[in-house]
C-alpha cells in the first residue's frame, strides 16, 4: 500500500476509527474499541499508534486530523468549543496536540456549543461540514440519530442552533438494564408496533411515563412478544424525540446523517409525519468533513 | 423476647423485611438484601430462615404472611394475580407455599392485574389494604412513589384502576449509569431547581427529550451544580409522571404511601398543583395490610 497523504480519525466515546487517505481517496481503514471511555490520558497515543503505525514511515511526518470526544476535557487534549451561530468547521481553530512520536502531526477539530438553551456537540460538526460538501447551499435541518441524537438547523453555511436528545442511550439503558429487559431478548422487530407507538408518542407525549411500564405488564399478562416490545420502546422514544424536535423538522428540508439502519428507521418515522428526509452515510460525511477541516478556508 | 403470634414479611426485588408480631403489635423486626433479584428458587427458604429463625421455636408452627415479588413467577412460588376491579386483598386467595422447615406455615398475598391498559402490582395491594384500615371509607387515589410508582383509584373499598410509572428506576439509571452521572455526584438538592423543572415538565411534557441532555450541557459550559442537576432530573421525571397521571389526581383526594422523604417530595410536587395530599408510612401500611390478609373477611 502507498503511504497516505494524511490520516482521518473519528474518535468517540466507545470507538476509534482511522482512515488512510491518498490522492484518490481512502487507501485503508482500521477500527478499535479504544474509545474515550476506555482510555486514561496517557493511553491515547499508544491506542492511536496500535491502529495507524502500519501507515507511518521512519523519518516521515504524517498529518492526522481527528474529531469527536478525543478533544473533550476528559479526552486526550482539550479543543475548546466554538460557539454557534458559526460555520461547522474553521481550519484556523484546529488544536495541535503534542505527541511523543515525532512521525505524528496531530490536530483536533473543536466541537460546538450553544449557550441558550445549553447544548454541545463533538464530532457531529465534522459530519455536518462533510454533508455540506455533498449538498452545497443546503438550507434546512440535519438530524444525526444515535446515542445522543442531534437536530441541527443550518442556514447560509452556518450552524444556527441545535438540540440533543438522549434517545439511543435511553433505549440502551431501558432495553438492557431496566425491568423492561425481561421482555426484550433477541433482536426481532415488529414494524406495526413501532408505527403505532411512534404515532401515540408524537401525538400524546405526556403519556410516556404511563406507556413504558405497560411493555412489562403486557409481557406478563398479555403475551407481548419481544419483537413487539423492542419496536414499541423504540417508537415511544423516537416519538418523544420527534415531539420535542417539532420546531426543527416541521415544514423543513431534513437530511439524516448516520448508520444506515438507524437512518432508515428515522426516515420512516419522519415519513409518517409527511417529511421526506434524505439519508447520508456517516463515515463518508466524517471523512469529507475532516478533509475540509485540514484545508484553509480560502481554498475550500 | 416473647415468641410472635405471626410474622409479617415484605419481600421485594431488592429487599427482604420481616416483622415479629405479638398481641400488642410489632415485637421485633429484621431486614436483609436478599431480594428476589439476588435469589434462585431454592435460596428463598434459607434467606427467610436466616432472618426469622430467632423467632421460631422447636415443635411450634409459626404463621408467616408475605407480600411482594416473592409471589411472582420468578419468585419463590407463584401467587396468581387477582384482576381489578376488586378489593385489594382477599384472605381466601392467599397461596400456601410448601416449606422444608416444618416450623413454617407460609402464605403469599397475590398481586393485582389490570387488563386494559395492561398493568400489574405486587406488594402495593397490601399497603393499600393497610391504608384503608387507617382511613376507612377512603374514596380517592393512592400514590405509592418509588422504583415503579403506582397511582391507584379506590372506591367503595375496591381498587378500580391503576397506572405505573418507572420514575424511580429512570432516575436511578440516568443519575448513575448515563452520561448525566458526570454532573450528579453527591446527594445535594436545590429545591428551586426541582420546582422549576417540575413545573416545566408538567406544563410542557413534550419537551422532555430536549431537557435531559441540557443537564449535561449546562454542567459542561454553564457550571450547573450537582445539587441543581439532581433536583432538576427529579423534577423532570416526577413532572412527566404527574402529567401522565393527571386523570388520577386532578380534583381528587390523594394519599401518599411510601418512604418519608420521597413522599414529602411528591407532596410538594402535588401541592404546587393545588393538591393537599396526606402521607402514610409504608411499613405501617404493609403490616396493617398483611394483618388484614390473614384475617378472614367476615372478621375484618
Amino acid at each position: 500500500m502507498a503511504l497516505p497523504t494524511w490520516i482521518a480519525v473519528d474518535w468517540g466515546t466507545t470507538h476509534l476509527r482511522a482512515y488512510a487517505i491518498g490522492p484518490e481517496g481512502v487507501l485503508a481503514d482500521a477500527a478499535s474499541e479504544d474509545g474515550m471511555g476506555q482510555l486514561a490520558r496517557d493511553g491515547y497515543e499508544p491506542a492511536l499508534l496500535r491502529l495507524i503505525s502500519p501507515w507511518l514511515a521512519p523519518g516521515r511526518v504524517t498529518e492526522v486530523v481527528a474529531c469527536g470526544m478525543v478533544g473533550s476535557r476528559q479526552g486526550w487534549f482539550e479543543a475548546p468549543y466554538r460557539t454557534v451561530p458559526c460555520t461547522p468547521l474553521d481550519s484556523a481553530s484546529l488544536v495541535t496536540v503534542p505527541t511523543r512520536d515525532a512521525r505524528l502531526k496531530l490536530r483536533l477539530v473543536p466541537g460546538l456549543r450553544q449557550d441558550s438553551p445549553a447544548d454541545v456537540m463533538r464530532g457531529e460538526e465534522t459530519q455536518i461540514a462533510g454533508a455540506l460538501a455533498v449538498l452545497p447551499g443546503f438550507d434546512g435541518v440535519f438530524c444525526l440519530p444515535g446515542t445522543h441524537s442531534k437536530w441541527v438547523q443550518v442556514s447560509a453555511g452556518e450552524v444556527v442552533s441545535f438540540q440533543t436528545a438522549m434517545t439511543g442511550e435511553l433505549f440502551s439503558l431501558l432495553s438492557s438494564q431496566s425491568v423492561l429487559r425481561h421482555g426484550m431478548q433477541g433482536d426481532g422487530w415488529d414494524e406495526q408496533s413501532f408505527r403505532n407507538a411512534l404515532s401515540d408518542a408524537i401525538s400524546r407525549p405526556e403519556r410516556l411515563a404511563a406507556r413504558l411500564f405497560a411493555l412489562r405488564a403486557e409481557g406478563l399478562i398479555a403475551g407481548l412478544s419481544a419483537a413487539s416490545a423492542r419496536a414499541r420502546l423504540s417508537g415511544l422514544l423516537i416519538g418523544i424525540e420527534l415531539a420535542a424536535a417539532r420546531p426543527y423538522w416541521l415544514g423543513q428540508s431534513v437530511a439524516l446523517i448516520g448508520a444506515e439502519g438507524l437512518c432508515a428507521t428515522y426516515a420512516r418515522a419522519l415519513a409518517a409525519q409527511g417529511i421526506a428526509a434524505r439519508q447520508l452515510p456517516a463515515a463518508a460525511c466524517t471523512i469529507a468533513g475532516l478533509s475540509r477541516a485540514r484545508t484553509p478556508k480560502v481554498s475550500a
